[in-house]
């Protein structure tokens, strides 16, 4: 509070959240966890601004919706039952915009999940310890563990979030929540094993779909290239396919890898690469926020 | 040829490789590639020693023993027909520690695997890449691109070994028909996507298994842990699971993040990472020829 942050070059003070802060506010962008939501967004709403919340908070709750504008726009009206709109989860968002054209073409049975997440995901101090476990290690030196539970640099943690009981992750159960309700399907099966990786930024996950009817790569890839916020990176023999370092800073997430599964009659594997910060948190707000002031505001 | 190289605290002198070098040698050793072993093989075969051979070269040739010795000891007798043993694909080693005990408890349907490969599989000058590229990022100068296709520092490659028609590589297919081979059993189903991160050293493969009947995690765990070779590392609520700093330069892979899968019927998962230069590599060829002097030679 009352400290100046830079933004766009201009020095921006920072205010004390108050009621009275959201008067005259008509959008309201939550990005600060799922506790400052839980309290404010309620306020916020009340005193007419409409939320768009980056946390988890809202994201199941019945009477909110849970928008990716390309997948679900439809059901950014239900905004007004209670002034909120959810912003999905960010592997969740840069998964489903491989799935849902492919559920477009035939309904998806059954998706089995594994995703590589960057440590941006986790915050600004999980990207400073991975690169300052980095330079320890290069230079021979100690390595401090603070923001990860374990070594992140040039190691792999399959531990996301909390773990429940059933010995998923918080994290890997939002896959599957999040899947069936933003495609409006509670037949989907998802089943999902999520890992933090030595990535600075950008999400990648592997996909394998079991769909109703048979899909060939070609009917995906032309499917996948006509699909806004998608960008096939599909040449093999080129060494092109989708990977962290392209899809960082790109609106649009590269989908690739794209090929038949053999072992069952009608599967199809994917590997898709998007940059969870745009992608699967802000640009996906903003987008929310433009469908409203287009049509609703 | 005639450079010296310490091993052990030792001076070798390398030598020439000569019909003549394998005159009264037992067991030979190859680890030079699958060139090297398609040339020399057969000499060494020829002049008596019984060849373990670390290259893909023999591995799906019918006459040739495909062996992981805690799996299918067995096969070893098989060496006779050419007086050479295959040491499986790496990856496919890793996983297979963690499926044949699934497997035995109840048949194998169909295995869906994701990889996370360590740089260590491609090689000494791989390692160098991965840490030279990072040493550079960190110090903001330039990188050099010489071993992996791309930049592996911070970043995942979903390619390795070359590319097939079908869109799979060859590593991919290698843990479909190695896997069938060693288990001896034609009638499972595999697909696998195969990623190199950027990790020093360990495989970590995410396994997705189904099985003709229910397996549930405690009967999995149990028959993980009687299993020689496997070490289970399943305790989340204390962020214990298996991790590639934890697995390398042990000769025991570690298994854990054991789960039902609910998205079918007869599902489980786990995670399991294993030294790939040890199990993955040199260890299980030297227990193959540790079976072959205690019973066979």
């Amino acid at each position: 509070m009352g400290k100046c942050l830079e933004y766009r070059g201009q020095q921006l003070k920072v205010s004390e959240l108050l009621p009275a802060s959201f008067n005259n506010i008509d959008i309201a962008l939550f990005s600060a966890g799922s506790v400052r939501s839980l309290e404010f967004a309620p306020i916020a709403a009340e005193n007419g601004a409409v939320v768009i919340d980056n946390s988890s908070a809202y994201r199941m709750d019945n009477d909110i919706p849970l928008v990716i504008p390309e997948i679900n726009p439809q059901a950014v009206k239900d905004y007004e039952k209670r002034n909120i709109i959810a912003n999905p989860n960010c592997t969740t968002t840069v998964m489903l915009m491989g799935l849902k054209p492919v559920h477009d073409i035939s309904k998806i049975k059954r998706v089995i999940a594994t995703s590589f997440q960057a440590v941006s995901g986790a915050g600004a101090q999980a990207i400073e310890e991975l690169r300052n476990q980095t330079e320890a290690i290069i230079n021979s030196k100690e390595i401090k563990v603070e923001v990860f539970p374990h070594q992140i640099a040039y190691n792999l943690i399959p531990h996301i979030d909390s773990f429940l009981d059933s010995g998923y992750t918080k994290e890997e159960m939002k896959l599957h929540y999040e899947t069936r309700k933003i495609l409006g399907d509670n037949e989907i099966q998802i089943t999902a094993t999520t890992v933090r990786v030595p990535v600075f930024r950008s999400h990648c996950v592997c996909v394998n779909v079991e769909t109703e009817n048979k899909i060939t790569v070609s009917q995906a890839k032309e499917t996948f290239n006509n699909f806004a916020g998608l960008e096939v990176v599909d040449n093999p023999q080129k060494s092109l396919y989708p990977m962290p370092v392209e899809s960082s800073g790109k609106d649009n997430c590269l989908i690739g890898r794209i090929r038949e599964d053999y072992s069952i009659n009608n599967g199809i594997s994917f590997w898709i690469s998007g940059d969870q910060l745009r992608k699967g948190a802000a640009l996906n707000a903003i987008q929310i926020a433009e469908l409203l002031i287009k049509k609703y505001v």
